[in-house]
Formats: C-alpha cells, sequence, structure tokens
C-alpha cells in the first residue's frame, strides 16, 4: 500500500531532525507523543482516532513509530511515511476497558526497544496524555526517568515551510468565501443553525477555479450575538438573528489541516456609538499588530503595539492577544506555545503563522475582528483579505 | 441574567442526587469533574472552551461549581442552572501559560472550600484530565486522599429521561434527512468534500416541520471509499467518488448536543460477492442484537446473539459491536462505559441508549450498517428509520 502523502520524504525528515535536535538539548532519548497535530506532523497520520489512546514514538535514531488501535492500522497505512513494520496496533481488548489500559501495551514496547532505563519524554499537558496513562506508564517502567516534554515539537513547528505556507494560503482562499457568504446571507431572521450549515457549505464544497474543497476545523464556527456575544465561546442556536444585535462570526477555511482562522463582526441596525468606539480601536490596533509583526521583534512587542492603541482609545486589555495556528485538530487550532501578550519575549521569526485576535468582550456585547498573519522581515502579511470594518446590514 | 436551560431544575437535581450516590458509594467527598460532556448533564454548561483547563465541582451538598476561564464565565452563566456566584473564572495569566497552571487555582479553591484533606475524586483517564494538571493538583494538596473516579459520571448518564430521549428522537429525524440526502446524490464523480458540505447542510439547516435546526457532531462525518474503507475513522478527501467503489457514512443527527448516529454502506456498481455476504450477515446480524437489546439482558447478551449470526456466516468477529450514547463532545460520541462485547456483564435497563454497530472492515473494503436504540422491555427501539441493505447504484 503507498501512503498518500501531502508533503515529502524530505520534508519530513527535516522535522524529524529538528525535533531530535530539540531531544538532544532537553537530554531525551525517546520522545512519546501524544498530540494528533504533533502525530501528524511527524509522520502525516490523519484520522479521527484520538479518542482512543494512541502516539508517535521518536527514538534517537531511524523512523518514528506509530501505535493505535488494531483497526487504525489501516488508516495509518495509508497516511503515514513510515515502513508497515513501524506501524504497530494494539488489541481491542485495551480499547476503553477498566482491566487494560493501552499504555500497557506501550510501556511493553518501548521496554522492548531498550527504552526501559532512558530518558523518556511525555507531552504532560496534553489534551490526549491522561493523567491515568501517565500513571501506567510510571508504573510499568520504574526505570524511566521521565521529563516533561510539553510543547515540545510544537515549538518545532512555529516556523513554516513553503509547502505549509501553500497550504495556509488555500485555506486562506476558502476564509474568503466562508466570509463572503455570510455578509451575503446574514440579516434578521435568518436563523443561526441556518448560517452555521451555509459556513460549513461554502468552506467545505471543491472550488474549481482554487481547485480544492475544504475540511473540518478544530473549532466549530463561534457566532454568539447581541448579549451572548459577550461570551466568546458559544457555538450556535436555532434562533433567529434579531435587529439591533451585533454578532461575530469566529471561523477557520482549513486545507489538509493547515488553518486560516478571522473573525469579523455584523451589525444589524444602527451600531451603538460604544461598538463603534470599539471598532475604531480594534482596526487602528490591528494595523499596529500587523505592522510590528516583523521578524526581530517579539511577542510581546506586537501585544505592546496593540495595548498601546487600545490605551489612546481608553481600551484596558491584558488578556491574550494572539496565538501561533497552522496544522490542528480538535479542540484548538492553536499551536498552544507563544502567546501574543506582555511577557512573552520570543523572538518573532520569518514564516511564523499567527492569528491576531484584538477582540473585546464587554458586558452586554462582543467585537471580534482578526486576522492570521505570516511574520516577514517588514511586518506581518495578511493571509485572507476580507474588508475589515463592521458590516453594518439595516 | 436568566440562563437558557434545556432541562428542568428538578431534572438537574435528580442528576446531582445519583451522582452524590455515586460518589458516596465510593466514599468520594468531593469531585472534579473534566469531561464537557459530564461537565454539561451536571450543569447545563455549553460552550466550545474545553481546550483550556475547566472543570465543574461537586461537593457533598449544594450546587456545583463551575470553574474556567474568566472569558468563559460569561457563556457559563448563561448556559449554567446554578447562582452566578457558583460560577467561578480564573484570570488570563492562567492561560496556555509555562509559569502558571489552572489548577493551582482550583487547588486553592478545593483548599478553600475545606476539601483540602478530604477524599476528591478525579476522572483520571479522560482526555480533559492531563497528567500535568493531576501533578499540579497532587503537589497542591497533598493532604487529599485522591480517588480515581473516571467514568464516575458517565456512568450515572446510562438511561435517559423523558427529556433526553426526546432531544435523541429529534436527532433521530435529523440523521434520516441526512442519510436521505446522501443516497440522493451520491455517485460516481461526486467529491467526498462536497458530500461532506452536503451532509453538514443537511444536517444543521432548520427544518420547519420539525421545528428544529442541527447541532455540530463529536465526530465529523466519516465517509472512507473503496480500499480506504478498511480503515474506519478516515475523513474525506476531495477525491471523487469512482465506479466499483463502496463508500460507508458513519454520521450523526444532533439536536442540544445529543446524538443519534447511524451508519449506512452505498456501493457505486454491482457489489462483489464477498461484500453481499457481509451484508446478509450484517442485516441478520443487526436483527439479532436489536431484539437481544432488552432491559434484564446484558451487554456481551447483545454480542452473543450478533456473533452467532456471524459465526454462521462463517465471519469471526471479536472487536466491540456497540457502545452508549447520548450527550457528547467531541472527540467521541460514545459514552465510555459500558461496551457491546462478551465479557461485559452489565445488565441492560430500560431507556439506555446504544449505537449498535456489527460493522466489518476486511482488507480491501468495510461495510457499516448500525442502529442507534433505546433499551426496551421487550427489545431494541430503533431511533432512526433509514433503509438498511446496501444502496446500489449502477
Amino acid at each position: 500500500m503507498t501512503p498518500v502523502l501531502h508533503f515529502s520524504h524530505d520534508e519530513f525528515e527535516r522535522r524529524l531532525r529538528k525535533t531530535r535536535l530539540a531531544m538532544e538539548r532537553l537530554g531525551i532519548d525517546a520522545l512519546i507523543v501524544s498530540d494528533p497535530s504533533n502525530m501528524a506532523w511527524l509522520t502525516g497520520y490523519d484520522g479521527w482516532s484520538f479518542y482512543v489512546h494512541q502516539a508517535v514514538l521518536v527514538g534517537d535514531d531511524g523512523e518514528p513509530l506509530w501505535l493505535g488501535r488494531q483497526q487504525d492500522r489501516a488508516g495509518a497505512l495509508r497516511t503515514c511515511h513510515m515502513r508497515p513494520d513501524r506501524i504497530i496496533g494494539y488489541p481491542e481488548l485495551y480499547v476503553q476497558s477498566t482491566d487494560h489500559h493501552p499504555m500497557e501495551f506501550l510501556a511493553d514496547r518501548l521496554a522492548a526497544f531498550g527504552w526501559g532505563h532512558r530518558r523518556v519524554g511525555v507531552e504532560l499537558d496534553n489534551y490526549w496524555f491522561t493523567a491515568k496513562a501517565y500513571n501506567v506508564l510510571c508504573r510499568h517502567l520504574p526505570g524511566v526517568h521521565w521529563i516533561d516534554a510539553t510543547g515540545l515539537v510544537n515549538w518545532q513547528r512555529a516556523v513554516k515551510s513553503p509547502r505549509e505556507l501553500d497550504y495556509m494560503r488555500k485555506a486562506a482562499r476558502l476564509t474568503e468565501r466562508m466570509h463572503g457568504r455570510i455578509r451575503e446571507i446574514a440579516e434578521p431572521g435568518v436563523r443561526k443553525c441556518d448560517l452555521a450549515a451555509e459556513i460549513y457549505e461554502t468552506g467545505l464544497r471543491y472550488d474549481p477555479t482554487l481547485g480544492i474543497g475544504g475540511d473540518y476545523p478544530a473549532i466549530v464556527p463561534l457566532m454568539p450575538s447581541g448579549k451572548d456575544a459577550a461570551a466568546p465561546h458559544l457555538t450556535w442556536t436555532d434562533e433567529p438573528l434579531r435587529p439591533g444585535e451585533g454578532i461575530f462570526f469566529e471561523i477557520a477555511g482549513v486545507h489538509k489541516r493547515y488553518h486560516c482562522p478571522m473573525s469579523r463582526t455584523l451589525y444589524l441596525g444602527s451600531p451603538p456609538k460604544a461598538i463603534r468606539e470599539a471598532e475604531a480601536a480594534v482596526l487602528e490596533g490591528l494595523e499596529a499588530a500587523v505592522s510590528a509583526a516583523r521578524a526581530g521583534n517579539r511577542c510581546e512587542d506586537i501585544a505592546a503595539s496593540l495595548h498601546g492603541v487600545f490605551r489612546n482609545h481608553g481600551i484596558q486589555k491584558d488578556g491574550r492577544s494572539g496565538y501561533p495556528i497552522g496544522l490542528s485538530y480538535p479542540p484548538d487550532w492553536g499551536e498552544r506555545t507563544m502567546s501574543i501578550r506582555p511577557g512573552d519575549r520570543t523572538v518573532l521569526e520569518e514564516n511564523m503563522t499567527f492569528h491576531i485576535m484584538p477582540a473585546i468582550w464587554a458586558e452586554t456585547w462582543g467585537l471580534e475582528i482578526t486576522e492570521s498573519i505570516v511574520i516577514g522581515a517588514e511586518g506581518g502579511e495578511c493571509l485572507a483579505h476580507v474588508d475589515r470594518p463592521l458590516v453594518v446590514k439595516d
């Protein structure tokens, strides 16, 4: 079986080398990778199987190992770049059982590979590495020196390759199409579930001009309206949009698991002064942030540019205003490494990619106008091009 | 602010009482619930915020506490049944930071509530309770006696209330609509991304006759075709369907987070003998399984009925053939308690709900024909009604 790969073997090799260098710096002999985004980045593995325990193992040489449920081995053979003997399935009796845990199987393999007394990295603070998984590993491999490698692979993903940027630019075309459709159809009386239906339909359908269709986003469309827009992470209901309401749409076009998130806000009626003032601050802040998004600057410099503008407009904001993006699986399209916030002194490099998010959630309304950008030598390059101002539908 | 609740206060009270009884049996004084489905079931909380640490705390009396990111408190106030002072937000500095962990904040609250030297349950083997989260809690609360409460709340969810069944029956209407649309449009040349677009559009759009629209599924549509159908958890690509291919669609209609999953298989052309034989076994097996799905029987009895038929057809199957379903958030629409497999001796009760899944994944093809059912006194009641046989499009 020849797997369908979205990247060259050379690119997977480079990723593996970068990862091994980072392992070396932390004195890690072997790494257990549980995050599906990290697994995909290292091996190409793609499938909705992360609801059971699975992992990619990276030793100090050779191809990575994929280890998952036996029935998912078929998917791994079709999507991973490694030889079939590097793709190992565990039997069904380990699945969602109280008697057997998949990490017992993994521990046996680690011991067989001679890692039972070495320094092994684990993604301690990752959704897909549970407390129980760690306890089982510790109990079965008492000789291992465990090292917290949370984010180790995520950090290697920060600077995007030309192929990755190409995928994100394609995703951006889908994002544009989705926001275009939203502004076409959103008006009082239109139900939110129907908007969600249109957003998915527009985000997924094949576009003959682009030569691509879309993939599922790591976060479903967020689209709270009116007073509910004070809550950033509500999804949708069956309720219709109402006159006199604002509504933001936080969505992403996705191509081969690469995301281009973007938020825009609509107002159905004549926007109140407070929202217009927030809009002015956000639009100016976004310009400042994008222009500060250049190689050599630090994450906190982008935050400072933005917060400076906000202060001039009398707005105090101290939360995060952005995060890195790229290849992702649910529940988050962020890479969970850097943050655009005061105190994050990470130096920006060319071809890092961020979702810049100067959102404002007030007590009774919310405003989101955001951009996904690529860090450049002179400033940020916006991936998608959609008019920024509040879309007013009277 | 008056929250929008999908269940009565009485029903939330009953859920809490059941949960406390289960806690008592395990000698648990306080419970930390991290699973979003369990959080929603106990409190009503709904929002795509499970990509950061959050929890519901259940003590031995009073309302539960919701604890999450400060910005998500707004969503909790709008969806939870508790008083606002039972809804607590942690500051932004704890978010995806290497210096501060949300579990430090939670540990402080637990100590303040006097739980610092009591028996506290945690969902040790849950996606949303990481190894790091547990380590931080253990370090900050050395006096706590920790108890593994994985699945404790999930088990309380097994028997559905009349309101829950009503939501699942509504979800079933959406499932029927989605499968109806699939068989209308799937044919050689149609791209899978376009099928995915139509599945979402049909699953979400408001139906005036039903009076509902749809919600997002906890698993995206799975629809591998041809030889790829040997891999159960592949999603979709931009490729067109081809003549001479089989393709299964594992999808779910969703209403207020309640799921009705169902798989059907199409064949584009004249199905080969092996697939026709598998179909015969699955159709007969499904009948046997549904009729064994009656109160008083055990999970393994359903598996035995099914596997008996399979053996008569010369098919050996030992994996799981089903699991409980209901309220769910990604990554799984299963409840992760019982399994329809040999050795699971759980006694079935009326109004438990299962996805019965006698799937066959061979080396070069796959067949999925499944039913979501309610356990009844005389046998299973199928929630959705869609013709079962292979849909053949010549």
